[in-house]
């Protein structure tokens, strides 16, 4: 069960003019579900994305990348798999990412470089494409404006609850949707790997702004959640904007009119993204990790994820054990050469448990355990020398972790 | 119970002549053992060391390194404390370090600065110094040359089992004695903190020679452990020649003579560092991760590091699972941005998984299955770009690790 999130029910999953949605079961595993989803556009949605940094990247995440380019690009829908990541399978992997997008272009009526391949699954195996194109047609029979909630349940994995979020605002008189879907149970998951996540909007934005929307957004949202350290095959974040809002098209990232639309996908991002680390495998508490007054984003962000990534850390919350040596000593682990530890004070929440690098004077541990008893905990650092600051999101560390990774396959 | 490693008995630990060694118990927790540990050195030995990298180093780290210089330095003992580490304990912590070093200068007759002072267990804990002084005269009066089992039993926290090794050379005629002992059951255990090992030699070294020797030895055998991937605040690791054997000073790195020696300190290290893993907390497979053919030691080192300290790639050991795209993901992430996968491939032992950069034709999970069922692994990957290599030795992440980590206070 996850940690404080509530699932979305259909209803919350707002429709977005020029995006339906279609579900169909390909049996890529031998289960009782659909695990493939099509999402088709209206013709002059324009889409952009950012995709994991793995050396392995899966096949689809090159195929996208070459079909999306650099700046944003017109995409007519989005094939997804669940079952099989499409990863470390080589020439033949991309031979068969693209042979899916051909399938979906004659079914549609498109080209294939304006359909996005995904898949998520275990590495390592290759795709059934006979059956992936096998399901298109039911796939496109079911083809809906209101089925957000079922695209996200066909392409769920370890995921315990689907994921999504909607937000509506007005631009310049004109009502905007931005609605969101992921999946996901950790940044990593090689074997049914991946985090995907797709954001769309009927605003009209261009490629460029697009493009430099994902990056932005993805910063701050899911590049911010970790729930084991690791940077799965498959990570693909894609936002796409269908032009169906009566308004025009939104050409430049400083339009005022960016702002709300801009803030909606953020929001949505971000909601998308901690309820990942919600549920994350195993996860009981839910943990934000604030560094500050560092001398750079990076410094920041480097011990942000020390402490977010040491196993000792990790364990100490699942006790609720205020062990908080172990903090001290991930931040020593992250620090560059010339921090001064006597520069460095930490807090659980309201209490400052270090003071000047040592134990706060204050400080009582029945005070850190009350506050480690919790299911949301925030650790605040303060490195004492810049203005700088950075934030991640995780989880807990728990006996069921381990049952999940160990157990999963067999 | 660790994966493969038989602990010695007191008669395969050899006297150093030189070394006398007494334990006493100060009461630092409420257990029923021996907790501080006495090293007397005879006039004329000299050590060096290395020290742990994180920046929140304990107190006793600051007080060996001033007392050791660069270049090694006279020593006439080490006294070693365990159930608390004296960090994250400021200015009064370096204080309490050196009443300790004083305390020991008094009993022995030497300088404060001849005494190295070492502390494992509980961070962020004021050092109980007046414990360790009043146990300092029952340590004293149990010096004796063949303590050195009970000396390693009266530092361990959580290590399930005493570890040291012994190794005798002749050089040049004359019998050189090497025993080590080493304490530790991962990199780091911010709580009971630490890795410590103590080597000593009766061999005449020079202080540049014992500096140069402490290095290179760490780097090719603690320096190779990993646990859980970070480094606690404590560790430590001092090598000491008495120069009572029959034998010249050597005070070059490059004399014949300390080739022998240094092969025997290498072994020793390597023994104990391996021993560690094996002890590592809740293991249950010991792991060797070689990495070849790569650009420079440093790609070979980040990416056999990578897989170490991946929980899923650790997980999956622990289950015997051949789940490979685990560590096909683990490459890619520790990879850098020009790494060709198509030209990486790995074995499990002698079975190999991926070829040019896919799943190997002839590889059949079974194959794969029956080496991860083996208490004992080798994982060896060819990056097939250039002729450096690096090896770390690792262990499976289990129930007992989290169990361990999560209720070790409680």
């Amino acid at each position: 069960m996850p940690v404080r999130y509530t699932p979305p029910a259909a209803a919350d999953l707002l429709p977005v003019p020029g995006v339906t949605l279609g579900t169909a079961a390909a049996k890529i595993k031998s289960w009782a579900r659909d695990d493939v989803l099509l999402v088709a556009f209206d013709p002059g949605t324009v889409a952009a994305g950012v995709f994991t940094q793995n050396r392995f990247c899966a096949a689809p995440v090159i195929v996208c990348r070459r079909h999306l380019g650099d700046g944003g690009s017109r995409v007519r829908a989005l094939i997804v798999n669940a079952g099989n990541a499409n990863a470390g399978t080589g020439a033949s992997g991309i031979a068969d990412a693209d042979a899916t997008c051909a399938a979906v272009a004659v079914a549609l009526g498109c080209k294939p470089r304006e359909v996005l391949p995904f898949s998520t699954g275990v590495i390592m195996e290759p795709l059934p494409v006979a059956k992936v194109v096998a399901a298109l047609p039911a796939a496109k029979a079911a083809l809906a404006p209101d089925r957000w909630l079922d695209a996200v349940r066909a392409i769920m994995t370890t995921d315990t609850v689907p994921k999504g979020a909607s937000r509506r605002v007005v631009v310049g008189g004109a009502p905007v949707t931005v609605t969101g879907i992921a999946k996901g149970s950790g940044m990593i998951h090689p074997n049914m790997a991946t985090m995907l996540s797709f954001v769309a909007t009927d605003a009209a934005l261009s490629g460029g702004v697009l493009a430099t929307l994902a990056r932005e957004i993805a910063d701050v949202s899911f590049n911010c959640a970790t729930v084991d350290g690791d940077t799965s095959t498959n990570d693909s974040f894609v936002i796409a904007a269908t032009g169906r809002a009566p308004l025009a098209t939104i050409e430049r990232i400083d339009d005022p009119r960016l702002a709300p639309i801009r803030a909606a996908m953020t929001e949505v991002a971000t909601t998308l993204a901690q309820a990942i680390v919600r549920d994350g495998e195993g996860a009981t508490k839910f943990i934000t990790i604030a560094v500050e007054h560092g001398r750079d984003n990076d410094e920041c962000r480097r011990i942000a994820l020390g402490i977010a990534h040491s196993p000792l850390v990790k364990t100490a919350f699942f006790a609720s054990d205020p062990n908080l040596g172990r903090i001290v000593c991930a931040i020593g682990n992250a620090a560059a050469a010339d921090l001064d530890p006597s520069r460095v004070s930490f807090w659980l929440d309201d209490v400052q448990v270090v003071a000047d690098g040592g134990r706060a004077q204050a400080y009582r541990e029945e005070d850190g355990q009350r506050v480690m008893k919790q299911p949301e905990i925030t650790v605040r650092v303060a490195l004492g020398r810049g203005d700088s600051s950075a934030t991640v999101w995780t989880c807990d560390f728990s006996h069921d972790y381990v049952s999940i990774n160990a157990d999963y396959r067999s």
